[in-house]
């Protein structure tokens, strides 16, 4: 019933078939790993290899056995076990050695969330460069800037798109970084201590770690999940910034605000066929409604017991699967949203006009300032502002009209002031200035390393 | 991969098969009851229903064009089109008529939570029998009542059960008297007027609820939540309930503790066959973990705008079904649970001998408050208190040792109500006594109403 | 630093001077109603309320110790100890006797909310008159209704006014219905089998709850939350219909849309003195943000193991006064809101006007069905509509045109029918009709009875 | 009423004080570094400096004034521009120039925040150095490695302590590098593009940060929170490895285990003077309970709309503080526990013994092995195990029985190996080795650079 939030339903994340893959590749692995430390028989580990790419697990029967005994493990174990019996038992003492059900799970998570940290990383690139475009395009393209759901000055909608981009690049760094510590591969044996392996352990890590694409951090994380919570803690953040840009564009989009359209779609409402909904906005305020919520699921399973969990563990491989599927799905609506935005500047321009220069309050009491001092100043303008929008005249013909009624000389330059205070084009100037910045920070900094490199 | 999670995976709950399903009966009976109320021609509504139990319906080509429009009714509404434009065109000026996508979901949604309801229902009930089971045999049987995890005094065993089941019995009546309110036909139409219908809009809504057991509460519901929120609230007040059980189960099962184990189900360790883990409980603990999470990502759904929320309500239909399906899990794998449960008397009766009466302290300090009185007859028991447990004797002993150290006759008297105040099976008895209030109280209170009288 | 988003700071909830009161009376009262029961001299009793009368208790001080023991109850109970020693020796044996810190805490907690919930209750009822007044006054004033905030169909202001009522009485009343459960005595002893009171817990715990104006339940409630949980769930569910409030009157007071409209308040920013911010709105919203992840945390708290919790009870007290301090201040700020709201009904009209009749497609498309079919119909529509936008030209008459260009007769009827489908004043009617009808439902449904006779 | 939960009161965070100072340090600072940078006379900026020295604030007052107008900033401005238009008017058009509310209240928090760092950063010192030394004590003292509460095999209670100590450091670590790009002015004026300062803007935002104590980076995060937030996550993941301490210690610490023990205070408890209740524990577990939903809340609130939001941020404010103090406490909480900690290493050794060696059933069945065959060793040490335990009589001499039963020969060698694969010591040997890995990293790895070092 989700599945019509999610504009990309095509991407498999975390899917059942992954899961088994990654959990029999874990097992195959280790055996060769252990086998290239010495510490098995290279024909048993290869008889272990053979005999994971030779079993067919269905999800259903995985999940039945697991039910029985609370471990996944034992339940992709004895599959393989009944396996090298037939077919190749110099395997069988060497099968799922030195490792518990939770190695196995934690690492086909990490595998599993390298495998969704490129897709949201891909989601995310498109997005910015979207964005990108549209902040070099509108870099002076003025718009109201508002406060409070209200007009405050003028800014620019390049500005804002940057803005945007400069987060989500944050975000995509950041998860890279992370991404660094966190991958990595879980081998801490029936308590964490890795007692089977003894001094062995952390060659056998590295040498799994390199086989897996993952990281070795030679520590066990069974019931220490800081590193892990660290990167789904970047993910949660990044659905916040992706909430922000879903929202201004939905209030930008209003039918009376209007500066904004998503791109036309055909009927998309039975009874309301003129309705042009902003859809993948939809899709993506949707998709991050629930996301602080699973923070702070995640966090909660923190308070992992002893060596093993009773409960927490199990629970938080559920809900970190779905933390990534909402935040990767909102990204991927923004970047359909943004691929066909239509901007409307005309729509803009009329705003700024209809509040008939108001928003340059700050600059024209700046301009009348040495002529009546700062309180009376900002008094005029207050009162003239009132004026301006109940009458629709302009603001700044206003204030001269004001200090010529109180006795003032209006003189030329004076005038001038005025009107370059409550100059439109000259406002956006500010904000196409720091659009510029932010462009070149981004540049400077470079995009962040490719992935597999930056984990391994 | 959470599949292992729930030990009742044969429960269909909230699957794209009954969506589909309940959104296909919704338009046939809306139709039905509107040629009932006089309002659509008998002919168009018998080939609507006809076009209903004709189409064939996938989950994925659903969301697929679901997606494109972000409307799930229109999805529904389309091939039905099709079908009567082949078969019997009479039909089409009136399917969906006068109704909303929103209609179609809530009222879908309403029925799927009726079935739902019922499925946690015979959870709460088998376990609640299964508890007050317990709660007769073990009424009298004395347990260590722990406060801050330290045992604090004598209660008993049976008790426990009963406060449980009294519990889940109020969970379960308020469910019914609230499913009453909830469970109800939305047909507001596009804004919540049900302008179409006019002053036909209450007969209409009051058949169709007939038609599908619901309710007709009289109003749209688009954007007012409340009523179906209490609903859910109640929902994840029980999963806090199940998750308290399922906590004092775990720690009763603790190796150390032994008071309670959870039924033998063969190896469920690869490294450990000597464990007997608390699977159940697990799955339970596993279960509720993000229960306080989803009511929270509903309660934040509610600010839905105007009058068809943006991203909100969509949110709320996808984490609904969420919040349902771990309580139900919970209270399923909790009924396993206590169905298989062993109850080791005599491991409570060993940790309760083992105080060597401290326990009993305040009816100790109670007896020798004449003689010495309070700060010092205090004083006296946390001294004896401390040396009881120091040299493993019984402190009614010691404290009367230390009164005749003290130089005060000990009589024969005074002897027998030191015995007594910390006589083990008469402090289970004040237990006892309330645990048979409770099983009264519940008996008293009845049995809920069977589910679709109290709804429809 | 939250105080300035409180718009009334003078009503005190859960201060730590109210807190002090209610666990002195708490005492006192207990020893009262044992002596009434006839399980404590009267002059004992007489002594013990002498007592709390007397003694001067300093939050700072009773933090201190509590801090050292983890208990509060032992705080309060040590100064009344002393005080007694003093001056009553008598009171002494039977000080606090029988109970525990959970039972003080848990019951002073329950006055302390009985309280909170008048307070409460004053603010929704006072906003509840405010929305019930413009239900009248606009009960058939057009606005645009909006879904996906995009304009959908005509409703009216005084429906959505009534809409809002009715979800705020409905909590009111179930406010008012759980706190009869849930406002009770706590008197469960060490372990909640009010072991030392006996046969006579019941009576004394009847006779405790007639002096604190509380209800009796008849069972200990130390672990067992869910009555409690019941009542919060239900501020937090008030607390979600507040904000979709306030969410829609900051949409409606939106500079562009600017249908409502705060009373003016003199300067509210330095550099934008034009601006007319919705200052009880932002409270509102400020206000009601945390509450659905407070309700998470005390649903989170459920978990309480054995007879007394370790941690998640002495949390829940902590968060249980924030949820209902938030929802109080949020509530005041929408009744102050509410008293001052400016209601711009011409530029309601405005923007249906605007619309140029579009959000009419529904019953235009009923009209020219008979003519067309309903696929070509709604194409109709669908063509017709968009040019109305663009064009600033009415629907009907471009409809009409369509039909003579199509070499349709245009009959007078026809233009009657077209123009009567697309009348703003009628089409509010619908709203105003089901405006109407809440508003009779809620006056039969009446008030919720005064607070202490529904507690009692 | 939560003060008592927390073990460090006088240490204030965030108080009302502490706000008002920040915030006047701001106006004069900014003043200062625009005079600095050629913008404002260097008389206007002594004579503003010398205003925010004078004014005396009351926190009541601005609240109240802050109420009205739902912008803090501006309530801290009036009384400065009264000051200055009675003493000094040259400052007068110079006050607040450029800048905004959310500009003082921000950069105000950024230094509340570094204050709270250092304080939080001080109690994760105090607690790391006590785990440390008790990682140095016992890294090799046996404990049972417990998974899903049940005992599983043998790890040490040093390595458990390095463990926690390692998840500190990483999280003081990262604490440390966030806050380098967290802790920043907030400069961008009403829509965050300082256009007041126009190209001057990054000077002046670089003097004040110098001038403040804090970085400047280049752009305003008026509503692009994501920065802030990540700093703010750490916080909440570091709470999560502070609540999984308590946790453990709490349950090391129950009766029945006995593992550990806080130190002793007094008499706790009026009832049950014997009980020693983990305090410590307890309001850690107590204020790390909100912190998931703290972080939720946090995370809800970062889609500011626009240039300036309706509430979010406002909500924000208030929840960030809450955050910090939560944590700030629990892990004060723990350091206090950790110094009066009593290891009670014969219980740890004790629970070990009664297990009889089952605890070893992997290491004995890799004995067994060469004779049996994987399956049958395990079946066969299945079966003895269940026997060990309820027969008393360890593990390795039942198997070396059953062998014989079997009819092997069951020499010396194997007698031996059979007791050294159940060796206990030699079993800690794995932990302690691990532990002392653990303990070089942390070395290597180095103290955090000093706090202001790294933030300026």
């Amino acid at each position: 019933m989700s599945a019509y939030l999610n504009p990309l339903p095509q991407v498999e994340l975390f899917s059942d078939r992954q899961w088994i893959d990654a959990m029999l590749r874990f097992e195959a692995q280790l055996a060769m790993a252990q086998a290239e430390c010495g510490l098995v028989p290279q024909a048993a580990a290869q008889a272990i290899a053979q005999a994971c790419a030779s079993v067919a697990l269905h999800p259903e029967a995985l999940a039945a056995q697991a039910r029985q005994t609370g471990a996944l493990g034992m339940a992709v174990v004895a599959p393989l076990q009944q396996w090298l019996q037939r077919h190749a038992p110099e395997g069988l003492p060497w099968l799922h050695w030195g490792t518990t059900t939770q190695d196995v799970v934690d690492t086909a998570n990490a595998m599993l969330t390298a495998h969704a940290l490129e897709a949201l990383q891909r989601q995310l690139k498109g997005l910015q460069q979207s964005l990108l475009h549209m902040a070099h395009e509108h870099a002076a393209t003025p718009v109201l800037g508002r406060s409070l759901l209200q007009p405050a000055q003028i800014t620019s909608f390049g500005f804002k798109c940057a803005q945007t981009a400069a987060a989500l690049g944050r975000s995509s760094a950041q998860l890279q970084r992370l991404a660094a510590q966190a991958l990595c591969v879980q081998l801490g044996g029936a308590v964490g201590n890795s007692a089977a392996l003894g001094g062995d352990a952390m060659r056998v890590e590295q040498a799994l770690a390199r086989r897996l694409g993952l990281k070795a951090c030679g520590y066990s994380w069974h019931t220490q999940r800081d590193d892990w919570m660290r990167l789904g803690m970047e993910v949660a953040v990044c659905g916040g910034s992706l909430a922000k840009l879903a929202k201004d564009w939905a209030l930008h989009a209003q039918y009376e605000v209007g500066e904004l359209c998503e791109a036309a779609r055909g009927i998309t409402s039975s009874a309301m066929p003129h309705k042009r909904n902003p859809v993948h906005c939809l899709q993506a305020l949707a998709q991050t409604k629930a996301v602080p919520q699973l923070a702070a699921t995640l966090l909660a399973c923190m308070d992992q017991a002893h060596e093993r969990a009773l409960g927490e563990w199990q629970a938080e491989v559920v809900h970190w699967a779905q933390l990534w599927t909402h935040v990767h799905a909102a990204a991927a609506a923004l970047c359909a949203a943004a691929q066909g935005m239509q901007v409307h500047a005309l729509r803009m321009q009329a705003h700024i006009d209809s509040l008939q220069g108001v928003v340059f309050s700050e600059q024209l009491a700046q301009v009348i300032l040495p002529l009546l001092g700062k309180p009376e100043a900002q008094a005029a303008v207050a009162l003239c502002a009132q004026q301006a929008l109940q009458q629709g005249q302009p603001l700044p013909a206003l204030l001269a009209a004001y200090l010529k009624e109180q006795g003032h000389v209006v003189s030329e330059t004076l005038h001038a002031q005025l009107h370059a205070a409550a100059d439109v084009q000259a406002a956006a100037q500010a904000s196409a200035l720091r659009c510029h910045e932010l462009l070149t920070q981004m540049t400077s900094a470079g995009q962040p390393a490719p992935l597999n490199e930056s984990i391994a």
